[in-house]
C-alpha cells in the first residue's frame, strides 16, 4: 500500500494506483476464465479514470444507478450504459433518457408493468430502442419480482411495442458473513426460473445479469452470462470482515490525523480521535462489523464511534497511543459512500508522482 | 408544510423557507430570553442563504466544524467565525488559516498542549490574534480534556504568546432518549469547574459556549454564555423521535418518488421502494430509531432499510400501499447529513415560488 503524501490535508481520499489496476485485472480475467462478461457497477466509484482502466481490461461496459450518472458517462465517451434500477420515468427525466440514447446504447431496469407504461410513455417511439431488463428478487426483498411474475411485465413491454433483453437481480443479502454461498445459490435459482418462464412464453432472452462484488468469485455462466461487482475496484472494510479480501488488496483509503488523544480511566475510554468522521467515511455499519471502518497502522484498533468530522478510536491496551499528528489510513467502511462525499481523490502512483481525480459522477442522484 | 413542486425529479431535498424561517426566529428569542448569545453550527446547513436569515436574527456569529467552512463563509462575508473543532494545523492549512484571518474575526478549538505549540509554530506572531478555545469533555468521551486538564492548556498557549479566550463542550450524549436532562446537567458541571479552575489561575475567560439542538432549550445564563445548536432550522427524523419536536417544525425533506412496490407474502415483507437511498438521506441511524427517517404522508410507515438508491419502506397493514410514481417527502435521520450530499437545494417560499440554493460548503472536510 502507499504511503500518505507529503503536503496534503486531511482528510483525504488517496488511491493507490498499482493496487487498482491489479484489482481491476484479476476481476476482469476471472470473469473471463468463468466465461461470463463484466459489466462492473460504476456507483462505486464515479470517475472516468477507473471506468476507462475497467473498460481497457475487457468490460462490455458500465453499469449504473441513475440517470445522472449515466449521463456523467456517456458525455465522456462510454457507448454502453446499463442503468440497472427500476426507473419511474418522468417528464424531466424523458428529456435526460432522450439525450443519453443519443450517446450510448442503453440498457433499463424495471420490475412493474406500471414503470413499463410509464416508460413507454414518456418516451414515445423511442422506448422501442431500450434493451429493457426485468429485475428479479432473489431474496434481498428490496426491488425486483418474483420469478413468476416476470412474464406480465415482458407481456406488457410487447404491448407497449418495447424490447426485453434480459433480467436481472442484485444479491444483496450476500453482505452477510454466513450469507454468501447461500446467496450465490438464491441468486442462481430465482435468475434461472425467470428465464425459463420468460422463454417458455416466447421471449428471448440474451442478458441474465447478477453478480456483487462478495459473490462474484463464485458465479458462472451455468445460469449468468454477465456480472456486476461494483466495490472491487477498490475493496472496503466490509469485504474485509466478510474475509473476502485482505488488507493487501485495499487501494483506497482515507489519511487522518490524530487531533485528540486520551488515556483514560477506569470511567472515560483510552482512545484517539482522528479528523475523519461521517462526512468522509460515510456512516454505513452493518451489525456485523467491527466499527466504522479499519486502520491500516494498527488492525485491532476499533473505531467505536463516528461524528461528522471525528472518529473515536479504541486503541488495544498493549499499544502506546500514537502521538498528537500522527497521520493514519482509515479503509472505509462501504467505499461507494466515501467517494460520493468528495469531489475529487488523490491518485498515487507506485513512483509517488500524484494526480487529482475527479470524482466526476459524485452527488448525481437522479 | 409546503408541498413537492411539479417537475421536479427525484430524489431532491427541499426546504419549506416559512419554517425555515419560523424556526430561526423562534430559537433566536428563545435563546436571547434565556440571556445567552447564539452562535450557530452552520455544518448543518453550509448554506449563505441560511446563514444570512440565522444572523439578521441576531446570531453574533457562526460555528463551523472546519477551515474549509470556515473560509466558505468568510468569503461570502461572515465577519466572525468560531471553528469549534480541535484542530492539528499542518503547513497548508497554515496558509489558509492566514487568509481567514484577514477576513473574519476567528476562534478555534484546542484540546491539548501539543495542538497549542503546533498552532503557534505555524502561524508564528499572527497565532495571537486567534481567540483560543478550550474544548471540555463532559461526558460525550470523543475530544475535549476534564475540566482539571484544561489549566495546563492554558498555560501552554500563554507560554506561546496565545489567547484563550473560553472554553466549550458538545454533549453529545444528549442524543439518547433518556439522556438529555442528565447531559445538560454534565454540560453545566463540566463548563463551570473548568471555568473555575481557569479563573483561580489566572485566566480571564470571557466564552463559556455549549449546547446542542437538543439541549438549547434547557440551557441558561447561569454557566453558559452562548449556545451553538446547528440542527433546529430544519429538524430531522431524530430530533422527532427524541420528542424534541413535531412534524409540523420540520422544514426539510427529501423529495421521492414510489419506484417498487409489493403486496408480500408469508415470506417476503409488504413494501414500496423509493427512489432516495443513503446517497441523498444519509445512513446514520441511532440505535433508538423506528428505521431511516420517516415519511410525511404515512407516520406508520418504517423505512427498514436503505442502499445507496432505495429506500424500503413497510407500510402500515391497514393502509392500501401507495401507486407507482407516487410522491412523498421523507424526512432524514440526520440532515446535516443529508445536505451535505447535495449541491444544491430547491426552496420552496409560501407563494409555491421557488429558488435554488447551493449548498456551498458542501464536502469541504478540511
Amino acid at each position: 500500500m502507499v504511503s500518505i503524501p507529503a503536503g496534503i490535508s486531511t482528510p483525504h481520499i488517496m488511491i493507490d494506483v498499482a493496487q487498482l489496476e491489479k484489482n481491476i485485472s484479476k476481476m476482469a480475467q476471472r470473469v473471463a476464465s468463468q466465461g461470463l462478461k463484466l459489466r462492473p457497477h460504476a456507483k462505486t466509484h464515479k470517475m472516468l479514470e477507473v471506468a476507462g482502466r475497467q473498460l481497457d481490461s475487457g468490460a462490455v461496459g458500465l453499469t449504473v444507478a441513475t440517470v445522472g450518472e449515466a449521463l456523467s458517462f456517456a458525455l465522456q465517451g462510454v457507448a454502453k450504459i446499463f442503468i440497472a434500477y427500476p426507473l419511474w420515468v418522468d417528464e424531466s427525466q424523458a428529456t435526460r433518457i432522450v439525450e443519453l440514447m443519443r450517446r450510448a446504447k442503453l440498457s433499463i431496469g424495471t420490475d412493474s408493468v406500471e414503470a413499463v407504461q410509464q416508460m413507454s410513455q414518456m418516451l414515445g417511439e423511442k422506448a422501442a430502442k431500450i434493451r429493457l431488463m426485468i429485475e428479479i428478487d432473489s431474496g434481498h426483498h428490496r426491488s425486483g419480482v418474483r420469478p413468476q411474475d416476470a412474464v406480465a411485465i415482458a407481456q406488457a413491454a410487447s404491448a407497449a411495442g418495447m424490447r426485453v433483453h434480459g433480467v436481472f437481480t442484485f444479491p444483496g443479502h450476500s453482505y452477510d458473513p454466513d450469507g454468501i454461498d447461500a446467496a450465490v445459490n438464491d441468486e442462481f435459482k430465482a435468475l434461472a426460473e425467470a428465464t425459463r418462464l420468460l422463454r417458455e412464453a416466447g421471449f428471448e432472452i440474451k442478458r441474465i445479469s447478477g453478480g456483487s462484488s462478495p459473490t462474484a468469485a463464485l458465479s458462472d455462466s451455468s445460469v449468468l452470462t454477465e456480472v456486476r461487482p461494483g466495490v472491487y475496484v477498490f475493496g472496503d472494510a466490509q469485504q474485509f470482515e466478510l474475509g473476502r479480501i485482505g488488507f493487501d488488496e485495499i487501494s483506497l483509503t482515507v489519511a487522518a490525523t490524530v487531533v485528540s488523544r486520551h488515556e483514560g480511566n477506569e470511567q472515560i475510554p483510552r482512545r484517539v480521535v482522528l479528523d475523519a468522521g461521517s462526512k468522509i467515511l460515510g456512516s454505513d455499519r452493518p451489525s456485523w462489523a467491527t466499527g466504522y471502518g479499519r486502520i491500516v497502522e494498527c488492525p485491532d484498533a476499533r473505531i467505536s464511534a463516528l461524528s461528522e468530522h471525528h472518529s473515536t478510536v479504541l486503541w488495544p491496551e498493549n499499544l502506546e497511543l500514537p502521538a498528537h499528528g500522527t497521520r493514519l489510513q482509515v479503509i472505509p467502511n462501504h467505499v461507494c459512500q466515501a467517494v460520493n462525499l468528495v469531489d475529487s481523490v488523490l491518485a498515487v502512483h507506485p513512483d509517488d508522482s500524484t494526480e487529482v481525480w475527479d470524482v466526476a459522477a459524485r452527488g448525481l442522484n437522479y
